[in-house]
């Protein structure tokens, strides 16, 4: 990844610079799973003080531990933007303005009460995560199934469109075949209907009552039961290929013309030819060697 | 795609018929671009206004919209058929019965009361929409999963056709052993259910209430979640192939008119003719080589 | 498929066999039409009288109509059993049982009131549409999806077990968390219960109310959402195996070596070499003929 | 499986460890089979026994039964322990302590009432008929599966690790937006509806009831529906990975002692070096032919 926001050349913010936004050091290491740690105890605190029974008992020790971790992110986005030459770029990226709504909320409730509620948008800060799976060596599996998802982008975008289509068009069906009181209201409705069947989450919440509508719902699920079969070939097909691509070379041997060669094969193996024609076979080397003796 | 309809041979019936039946000049595909947006407003507002809180408060902007959309589409149907020289074959297409359809309803209303509840229709409209695609470059994913469908669709049909007998001797099943208070009060009832089931959609609108029928339940299950792999499976294979035979070439074999070569070869697989015209056979070559000494 | 039963010898019920043993004939192709067609009328009239109002209704027409079938069907097993050699065979096998079950029910209504409600299993004779499929040439596909079942049947089956595993050691913890009130009152319930989960049909009918045993539930889910890919993924691969091998021979070329070849090629696609071993080149033949003239 | 525990030397000792700790003598298959019908018997009481009604009328017997097979499986465990060098070390072991805990409940149940309740626990020995599939040639199967799930174990690991974030970000969103009247009350509850609805598994205990709540719903439904295609895909992949390096040899080359050579090599792809040491290189013949001339 190559870093859009220029360090500020005196040393401490050079020094800070390194440990905050690169991952190559130790302190930078260091910082990247106390950051992560921190972040996913405060996204831990919000969870726990959601829930009303927990709320009611440990509601000051929540409240102190929010303004800790405001304090904290506060201190860290303004150590952040003080090592960096232009900090108003940084504030304008998706991470600035994460940085920021994460802290925000509990400033705010000082002014207007209530706000602290926002802070379930502190969640996002936990894509930060996917800053340190870079430590733990998951890039060549992410970047793997991120160029299967970019080939097979535009297949899936075309299923997901007839998808649409298909629940618009049933969606309209069944509003006209079933009653109001079935839970079919509006067309909107009948739409989440679709959505939930076809997709075989099916809640149950609205479900055909009329003969006519169950013979459609039913015809609908098995749609929605076949046609899951589409993406799953598609993005199948494309991780065989990119794992295919990674191992085999696409050059044919110089000798006997075979292709199919492992990408770290030296000689042919079919004929033993040496496979790269700009270098020396180190055998003939050896023979020549041999013979000039 | 060829145009099945042939188009009239004065000038402005010609130019007419280019903008709106063709798609390869400016004029037209601002056109098209236009018609869609016009089609999925109409669509929209047919969505409004099924939703009564929304018919209550706007219900008289929606109608007059609707009459505008009705008027529009009215034009675009005659000038579509004045400049065709058989109109009467559009008509009997399935995008002149869908245009029909989608105006139809409205001028009813104006006879019978009512009748505009079916503009729902004008949804079917919306698969226009997949003749603009042809502008967005989607034609060859389309056409690849096209043929991906075309290839495993007998195969698919065994499925779906397994799937049915399936659901007929379980629905059968259960509706021996489960009591009608249960709701499986008929057997196209516990058809229905069956579905619901092997599908994994599971609304729970009725489910088995004695340990028998929630046994053969847990067992339909546990057949509808391990067999999604059958056309999941079949269809990966199929997309498989049409990537890998990405990778024939269209040309001809100069010797005995064979077609369909992977593009790696060099001789024809049928009459061992060297296929690259414009290079020599190395084997003559070589006899010719054999010859002159 | 070979015939288990041997045609007795005399001219009539050696033309009665072949007409409805065989298939190859027309009046034979017609008289397996025909069964179809009776069976599915027959299997829809049991459905169409399960539903109490039509049943009310139409109730003394559809009495008449199993009556006609079942005479139509018992005629047809008595002429089936008079064409063989060892008729005995016959109602021993698969199909006779199911022959005689499917009219049975009738007869024993005359003496048992209510016997007919057994009628149902006049369904499983639907299955006799598999021999229809065989006119109509889906025989390969079956066989290719039939052979790529046979493959990865270990497989699939070692993945069963296992789920049945995982269902049986969360129907336990679930058993041992939730309260009775939540409806898991008995560990074969709870096993229902997972069932459903895993599979995700659920249903909603048993759902667990406490906080432990609703963080369980997503765990299972999460599992069953994940697990899937098993199946699919042996499934796949066993499919894309099959269409490969009906498509490439095994055998290397006698002048290259090299592999991979389409089962129809004649010569090599890389070096143009005569395929096929055990005959002669007629490009060389040819040749040959030219010089010896 | 090499065996983490070192036999005693006695006789008696020795011939018992054969028998109750390896699998390839008569005797022992034999006590395999016969201690894996005793697990799923007592597996079979302990659900049985669950079921209030059959508890009612059968509880003495089933009482019984768990005493005859707790009294078993401490004999086994005893001879067990008996037959080993080290028996502590086993204790320790997985199969160790599933085999104490097995046998506890009953034990504890005689000093304090109802610890018989934990006797489900028992369900865990059943993992031992992991055991007799060695005997069932389920090992290959067995071994390619879990070959393909360490490949792609990273990669699902990834899935999982997005899935999650994914359930947390829309979690927190329907916690904001729905009411808690509608059984979003707490953020766990949240993420819990977010896991049930992402896994298509949609019981429907709690549903949104707003429009906007139904809204992101519907885009959770349709992502869940298509994300399912990446475990897959990528599980597929690594399936047929599998099968395809069934064909590698698991001979070293004689030259550089490289490994992993394709079965159709005939030099190695590191030295090329000929790699069948039976014959000659025809390479060194041509040369040999060459220099005798």
């Amino acid at each position: 990844m190559t870093l859009p926001f220029e360090p500020a050349d005196t040393g401490l913010r050079k020094t800070l610079f390194h440990i905050i936004f690169e991952s190559d050091t130790r302190a930078a290491k260091i910082f990247d799973i106390v950051l992560i740690t921190l972040i996913l105890l405060s996204v831990a605190v919000v969870f726990v003080d959601s829930v009303p029974s927990l709320h009611a008992r440990f509601g000051g020790a929540f409240y102190l531990l929010e303004w800790g971790f405001t304090l904290l992110f506060t201190l860290e986005l303004a150590v952040r933007l003080y090592c960096l030459e232009r900090p108003l770029r940084y504030l304008k990226s998706f991470y600035g303005i994460v940085d920021l709504l994460s802290i925000l909320p509990t400033w705010l409730s000082l002014l207007i009460p209530g706000a602290q509620s926002l802070l379930v948008v502190r969640v996002l800060r936990a894509l930060r995560v996917f800053r340190v799976l870079r430590l733990m060596e998951f890039v060549g599996e992410g970047r793997m199934l991120t160029q299967a998802l970019t080939r097979s982008y535009r297949k899936i975008m075309l299923f997901l469109f007839t998808v649409l289509l298909i629940i618009t068009i049933f969606g309209a069906l069944i509003y006209m075949i079933e009653p109001p009181e079935a839970g079919f209201t509006s067309m909107p409705r009948a739409m989440y209907w679709a959505i939930v069947t076809l997709t075989t989450v099916g809640y149950g919440d609205i479900t055909p009552t009329t003969p006519l509508g169950q013979f459609i719902s039913a015809c609908m699920m098995i749609l929605g039961y076949s046609i899951i079969a589409v993406p799953t070939g598609v993005f199948s097909a494309e991780v065989i290929r990119s794992i295919h691509e990674e191992r085999y070379s696409e050059e044919a041997c110089p000798g006997c013309g075979h292709e199919g060669h492992e990408r770290d094969a030296k000689y042919c193996r079919k004929c033993g030819t040496w496979l790269d024609e700009d270098t020396q076979d180190p055998r003939q080397r050896d023979e020549a060697d041999g013979a000039s003796q």
